[in-house]
């Protein structure tokens, strides 16, 4: 299915290197040197194809799939087509995702650097990073080994960015600190001024912004997303963080580490959220807070108050979920009575 | 009142004209070659000026309107002032923006590729196009004629363009086929990987997001809004949708033909939603759902369940919206009781 | 702590220089010359330090600082630490601010037109203006003195800029006046056409946008955030608005003078919204409604009617603050209950 016009296929694989791959079991040896030329869905995968299933909701498709091999959960083996070659895992999607890179490699950056580029002379630009059209990099930047820095790209001075990174186009970076293994995605802006300013009898005045953007190793950053740089204090992105598109970073706020923000979520100054904590789309979480690790915070929520270690919470304001749930069921009982 | 400096009006135009390019009907025949030059609102517009009403809530506006000419809708009309020449037709709106249209056309795309734009030699461009200062096209993409590709606006390899499409500025298109007279406001992020990744003890493994952004014809996508590419199947924008800015698709979305998605909505991955469905500002739609046709969903609210076609849903959670009011006028009951 | 990679420490000042600065009075006139070289956060202070108190929360962190100064409100002078000097007033956040900003001026532009920058000959742009590279500015445009014009910024055509203005990278503006001291963050869309069609039988018929963006003096506008332009009359963005990042105002918007609209916000087109009115993040309010001078709207609230002078209102739908918190306590009592 991969439109060669945008995709080129890597490959073929034989069942017992795509079981490598995966870290998956191949449950019939004799299939091991079979050959599977790319990776489809269910419903397009025909017998040459590496097909996964990974939800239950799509048991109905894996049942008439025509895919050769499909990566699935042990449990679900009793429902799989009998000509269909196997890989079980507990992990199916990671080990699907990790095959699915072999047969599609993300393009190496090949060192060129655009024409109409501009690199102040006080910069440093890492071997085998490529620098695309319109790009300017201000002064004392340095940009590690390996990048990718999209066309329209801005990096302002003093920005440090690790190896392995990819700055979508027309991004923006200014005041940060990056890691290794970073995606920032088209129009991303990084480090610009918090919304910080004092009132005075109907007069603003404006609190110089004097923190960076730390952003640690692994960390993606969605399309359109803004993540204000800190006012005295860093704003922080923790380790292997995925953050959506669209989504607000206020400044100071600190994310540990793989944390998960969904689209269009947002997280008001100086908060601080955990480890591995989850955040719903469209979900918002008031300034000062502190919020646990592995705390899940629903869709559209809205996080008034601390949250301990753990918790799930939904509603807004926010409550455990359990309770927004209940709330939810007595409000609808309500409303269907009459009057 | 349009500004002369931003707007270059046409005409002027006969009453008999306007009632033929708005397809309504002229009260007073004898009218007919009395000319009108420019459009206006109710309070600015003069008896030189057309003007229409659609709204009742302008209704005062109107009665005192010293407009020339003036769109309506035939029950209106006992409101007129004496001394208005009446344009009658069932729909007020629709004719008033066809008249606007002529007064106020679309700039002809001049042809012009700008010195600083950079097309590769792969690539085709039709007859009039013009393309601005830092654009970039990349290898094999085709644009079709009379399209307008604003400044610093990146096309990815393998793009297809319809005609008489605009892409505005700092847009960036990847991953995708778009059909004729699809209009991308400024900032538009079109094509980018979707937010597709496995868990695996606290790693994340990027799912390679192999799929496109399918875009029919007559689409809209507001400013800075953000569609993100199939994962393995398409994310499409059926035929005539008109998406506002701020607003996220994920992927694998699919927009039946006619959608109205409003400011700051969001649609999370494989959503298939029908045809001519309209969804409220800020509202959410949560991921691997059925939205029938003709469905409407309220403002900010948030859909966890299917929904069948030609329903009205509001609330977050959503429900119907019958219900949801119910719940509103139950819940403000109980509050404004005592304790 | 600000890094000085990023950012250039004026100084040192004493603390009567500080004072006079600051509006506030010092509490030991014998401390007078002491200097101070930074300003930094309570807990990364030393003595040659200033620093501030102006949110309890942080009493804790106060009790214990090592900052040589702080500004502070009068009734926190009993928990300073003994050997720290203390800058009473009021207002010592905007204080502080103040202070801050003599430590760390904003660049003065420079006057540099960058060789890539394009001018169209028609346009002016005044004294010490600088330009950046990539940047566009079309015909009879109009720029005043002192104002910074980021790299790859679209101007278009007839749009008017006045003094001391910062325009942020990628910005585009277009069919808009904008007054003296105003700041555009990176990626922001002033301009674009409104969410104006007429519906016919399927069809949309695009409805010319034929207003300007009127932007008054000392307006600030957070990155991404999109501002349409009128359908006919103007939208407006009244002197000393604040608005943060992410944020949507529709076409024919109003705001009056002082407003603050956090991130995420968003209102719906024709709306007028009066003075020093407060809106929270991701809150949104309807089409064609009427919001009273110094009204608070709550995080997250859906304002569905006009809201009168001075109210505060929250939930979704909106209803005033007391309401909506009291029936958040109903439905937790409620949801608490078994059942």
């Amino acid at each position: 299915m991969p439109d060669p016009r945008f995709f080129k296929v890597q490959g073929p694989f034989s069942a017992k290197e795509l079981a490598k791959i995966g870290e998956a079991n191949l449950v019939r040896n004799d299939c091991g040197n079979k050959k599977f030329s790319d990776v489809k869905t269910l419903v397009e995968a025909n017998v040459e194809d590496v097909s996964f299933l990974h939800n239950s909701s799509y048991l109905e498709q894996f049942k008439k799939s025509n895919a050769g091999l499909c990566v699935l959960h042990p449990l679900q083996k009793k429902n799989a087509p009998k000509s269909m070659v196997l890989l079980l895992t507990e992990r199916p999607y990671v080990a699907y995702a990790k095959i699915a890179q072999a047969f599609y490699p993300v393009d190496e950056p090949n060192g060129l650097i655009a024409e109409t580029a501009f690199i102040d002379k006080t910069s440093r630009v890492g071997g085998l990073t490529s620098i695309g059209a319109g790009v300017v990099i201000k002064e004392n930047v340095q940009i590690g080994s390996r990048c990718k820095i999209d066309e329209n790209v801005i990096i302002g001075a003093g920005v440090k960015i690790g190896d392995d990174c990819r700055i979508g186009v027309s991004a923006s970076v200014y005041f940060s600190l990056i890691g290794s293994r970073v995606v920032l995605y088209a129009g991303v802006r990084l480090g610009e001024a918090g919304f910080g300013f004092a009132a005075s009898s109907g007069q603003f005045v404006t609190l110089p912004q004097l923190g960076r953007v730390i952003v640690g190793d692994d960390v993606e950053i969605g399309a359109n997303t803004t993540v204000d740089r800190g006012s005295g204090s860093d704003t922080v992105i923790g380790n292997r963080c995925r953050i959506d598109n669209l989504v607000q970073i206020a400044h100071n706020v600190t994310l540990g580490e793989g944390c998960i923000l969904v689209s269009q979520s947002g997280i008001a100054g100086s908060t601080k959220v955990g480890n591995h904590v989850v955040i719903g789309g469209q979900a918002a979480i008031a300034g000062h807070l502190s919020i646990g690790d592995k705390v899940k915070i629903g869709g559209q929520s809205g996080i008034l108050k601390d949250i301990p270690p753990g918790e799930q919470y939904g509603g807004s304001p926010g409550v455990p979920i359990r309770e927004w749930l209940r709330q939810a069921v007595i409000l609808g009982r309500m409303a269907k009575k009459r009057k």
